[in-house]
């Protein structure tokens, strides 16, 4: 950052970014406290005492400074802002992943790491362009879900599977040389569940890479939500439902 | 509507409402004709043959008004508009219903009617206070499934008892008298699927009322968005998983 106690909005390009609210923060500091730089709160907040010994065991300065939380919190209430330098995951290459294939929507983002740590999804793949893990409002959404998951973006789906132990891979497409449906397949110890853009879907072409699953629903609605395909598809998957 | 081609920002107490966009007002108009009172599109905006069909044969005027769109649009890239009554509907006493109890986020409203349109509940009950379900921004995450679900309001849960059909009633809550996980429990071919407020869940003496129901979740996270747990039961239940 630039001075000590300057703070500018949030942008993709540099190299921290912060936590709006008291929940992302306290996952900040419990998930990743060595990259934290400083937790500002207001002056009529009183951090919980759990939180200050994060702080002091990990040297993170925690200051009064209620004119820059007002400059950060963009209008909602906020009481606690943390600041942290980006950081660079590695996926593991042998556990089960998600993947997300050029995601836009921030909201999105931060609910579906939310819901893939909640079902025990701890690799979180992103096929680039994608949304900025980085930006607040994919954090806060996330409910800091963010610190939790690790993520890696990828430039293409060759180099996504390139980097990783081989797997069965499942597309979660309407068309399909192999199509099941998600509920009949069987469900292996090592999968990949892929996800298209929340407008386009899939693209045609990887139908190659794999299995086309197929969630049952009525004609009467075009398509499920993203986040709705991704919960019930990491529900069935995780839990090994076959029906 | 007071003047001829006025309008104004959608207020609760009104007694018409709009959709925004194409797809919700498509929905409308398919779903619903007799309530569209008329449809504006903007200069740049060719109307679908189909939809034109649909107004000539309700008399539905379809009137060319770009500044009225944009000064309703709020900034976003609407081309079309209609203006609708709003309507009262009446739950079916005999089919299985979804129960929201005080939700206050529209986007999530939506987002769960959609959900339920897509995996075949087709009636929602909400127990006040909550969303206005006519909220041009629920209309429009829900992508119009609005006008396909059955929804009426309560004041109370018994209220809702009293109106419908003898039924299992499944509570989402961690809390209960008997408890039962989603995968578990016995899923009858007439049920209530009852979900809490986003920061508050059910009160704790909802656990009288019937089954306890946990979805299965990791320590990790404090909780499941609401329209992923809406998501993952309902399809469950519509599709009698049991695992």
């Amino acid at each position: 950052m630039s001075g000590k106690d300057t703070v500018r909005p949030y942008k993709k390009g540099a190299d921290y970014s912060y936590t709006l609210g008291a929940f992302p923060t306290i996952e900040l500091l419990k998930s990743r406290p060595e990259i934290a730089e400083k937790i500002y709160v207001h002056s009529t907040f009183s951090i919980p005492e759990v939180l200050e010994d994060i702080c002091r065991k990990n040297r993170i300065s925690v200051i009064t400074a209620d004119r820059i939380i007002e400059k950060l919190s963009d209008k909602e209430n906020i009481y606690v802002v943390g600041v942290f330098r980006k950081y660079t995951d590695i996926l593991q290459r042998d556990s089960s992943h998600l993947v997300l294939v050029k995601p836009s929507n921030m909201g999105n983002m931060g609910t579906i790491m939310r819901t893939c740590i909640g079902f025990g999804i701890k690799d979180l793949a992103i096929i680039s362009p994608g949304t900025d893990v980085f930006n607040p409002k994919v954090i806060r959404s996330s409910m800091g879900a963010l610190f939790r998951i690790r993520h890696q973006y990828f430039d293409s789906f060759e180099e996504y599977l390139d980097a990783v132990k081989e797997r069965e891979i499942f597309l979660f497409m309407l068309t399909g040389k192999r199509q099941q449906t998600v509920l009949q397949c069987e469900k292996p110890e090592r999968f990949s569940l892929v996800f298209g853009n929340e407008a386009t879907g899939l693209p045609a072409e990887y139908e190659d890479y794999g299995t086309s699953i197929i969630i049952p629903q009525s004609q009467e609605v075009d398509s499920l939500n993203l986040t709705i395909a991704v919960g019930v598809g990491t529900f069935l998957f995780t839990h090994g439902v076959q029906g």
